[in-house]
């Protein structure tokens, strides 16, 4: 969040600055979403909804499971929620009391430790690396897994990884989850947004796990805070006792607007997105790697490459820090997201010749780095 | 919650349910507001905002206590927030460590309790009656205040009383938590709901207190789920990475719509429709008294009348349960709200006519209920 503030700051000094640390798309909302919002302003539709959402917008998102995925799931288990952080509170409200231990993968959004902490749990660190794409999987339970865990958070695609797991490995998580006696979450906020590979969920491998998804990334619908969760039955009836008291009811515009983007015009703007993301992916890849830059693990999801730097410096967040200060380009250093000290996360959510122009300054600045020895003294 | 669910489900199977149980005004978002909120969404403004919300809109909330209240306000210390539960949220999650304690009037607002569980804090309920209009005051400190507690929960107007504090009770209980080293945290989320006396806010008596508020009840954006907070400027860094945390940022397009909030255009519509509530108040508060309730302290604020219906029962929420059954006219049983079980809450968030058919409906079930005597066994 550092880099953030400091390139803002720069950015209101006049610096023409290339922004790759956000985990935004520069892509607006698409307009059949746009238009259903305003539709439903217009017609005064802003009144409270019930604390889990539109029924037409759980059974919209019931829908999508069954012709996407060839998943059913009962619109009772889908809540709507404020963002996926929303999503993500209600779950740990339920599941975490105080000094129940998550395993979570590091590197990981940084974010939901915080929450488990918020929640007075403890958020349990499983160190993961290129072994296994930094993705934790069920071998890893056995070492980390206590008698006071009751759940494991993993993501797919991953922030900041954008790698992906295989059925396999999420039906062998939810199966070794469940054989502790503990839950399986898994965050699927950049569902849709995968290359070279299908549209996925892991309510393909194991039914009784909590699902975290969001309209921010895929549907581009970030500002609007929107997001879901799909848990098991057993769970709903007390996750809706935890939605009235949390947050009452997502927002009402938001959940009109949001009918809109499971429909067939908007599946096409967002898969001409990915289409674009897929693009702006290899060419970022190709030029970073190009430039010395290591990717360890190939990036099948979301919108971010994870890079070791480690042949530029072994304090990335010093590099990342000096990259904006000389060249005005914003990366993410890899101790935001942990235990990862040389790593960087670009995120290609900026067009291609944004991205060219942010290589040709970063290509200059490792030059430059590289005679001055700044980096590794 | 039940009698909401039952009231729907009667109106499902097709009565015509006369609703005083629900705390949401039947006015319309006002037109100044929802085309700002159009004209923000046409022209794409629907991305992430900061953490604390639009510059702008913390600026024009410091306009409004400097127009309306003579309070100055450094905007950096009001943080828009996704509706008072998001507002109330960070201010626990920064005061309440685990076990601490947060004292609270009961009656009152129930998911406030529930919040302070959920960060494993202990509520402190203090039992308030008639004699302080149901107000928790610095008096009542000395007798619940432990070396556990770290703050004081008060409500002005309050639900379900419609109680109002008055600027030197204010005062005093900002004092006397101050000198207990613990906080005061206002909940103002009906400000401008007043009836016969002018608009307050604890602002005037106490600068160092928290206070909670919320576009949905004077300004009716319930379904748009905004709100903010006022913090000492000592809280605000830490409240900021607690929003980052918990909810990234509130939603874009309503903090453009809230901006419209505070034109003269829609103050002048706000004022016609607080006289409106006034004339409800009135009339409802007369028919109430004419029927044998009791109005145990004058409502001076809010949208709800909180009556003793010892009368009629001891049992007031089967008294309510019945009343809907028979006669399909909904309100809240006074249990909802703490100890106080033959009292009821009816809110006057439906029109005079509506309130005359509500008010007929029940003198047909009192008659009844006395002649059969259901309620006092």
């Amino acid at each position: 969040m550092r880099i953030l503030a400091d390139a803002q700051a720069l950015e209101a000094a006049g610096r023409d600055v290339i922004h790759l640390e956000v985990g935004e798309p520069d892509f607006p909302t698409p307009q059949p979403i746009v238009d259903a919002g305003i539709a439903a302003l217009a017609d005064h539709r802003t009144y409270y909804t019930g604390a889990c959402g539109l029924p037409q917008l759980r059974a919209a998102i019931a829908g999508f499971y069954a012709s996407r995925f060839g998943v059913r799931v009962d619109p009772r288990r889908i809540i709507v929620t404020p963002g996926a952080s929303g999503a993500l509170q209600l779950i740990l409200a339920l599941l975490v009391g105080r000094d129940d231990e998550v395993l979570l993968a590091d590197p990981g959004y940084p974010c939901n430790r915080h929450l488990v902490r918020l929640f007075e749990g403890k958020a349990v660190n499983v160190p993961v690396g290129a072994d296994t794409r930094y993705q934790l999987l069920a071998a890893h339970l056995g070492a980390h897994w206590s008698d006071r865990t009751v759940a494991a958070l993993v993501a797919s695609p991953a922030n900041p990884t954008g790698t992906v797991l295989e059925a396999a490995e999420l039906a062998a998580l939810a199966g070794a989850c469940r054989e502790r006696g503990g839950a399986l979450i898994v965050d699927e906020i950049y569902q849709g947004l995968v290359y070279d590979r299908p549209h996925e969920t892991a309510l393909s491998s194991a039914d009784d796990v909590f699902i975290v998804n969001s309209f921010s990334k895929f549907f581009q619908m970030t500002g609007w805070r929107l997001g879901w969760l799909v848990a098991p039955d057993w769970a709903v009836d007390d996750l809706e006792k935890l939605a009235q008291n949390l947050f009452l009811a997502p927002p009402t515009p938001a959940q009109h607007a949001a009918l809109a983007a499971f429909e067939p015009a908007t599946l096409a703007i967002l898969e001409a997105r990915r289409q674009e993301l897929d693009a702006r992916r290899n060419y970022l890849s190709a030029r970073l790697t190009q430039l010395g830059f290591v990717q360890a693990a190939t990036t099948e999801g979301a919108f971010y490459l994870w890079v070791d730097a480690a042949r530029f410096t072994d304090d990335a967040a010093a590099f990342a820090a000096q990259l904006l200060a000389d060249e005005a380009v914003a990366v993410t250093p890899g101790l935001d997201f942990g235990d990862a000290p040389t790593m960087l996360r670009f995120a290609y959510s900026q067009p291609i010749a944004r991205l060219e122009q942010a290589c040709d300054r970063l290509a200059h600045f490792c030059k430059q780095d590289l005679q001055n020895g700044v980096f590794r003294p």
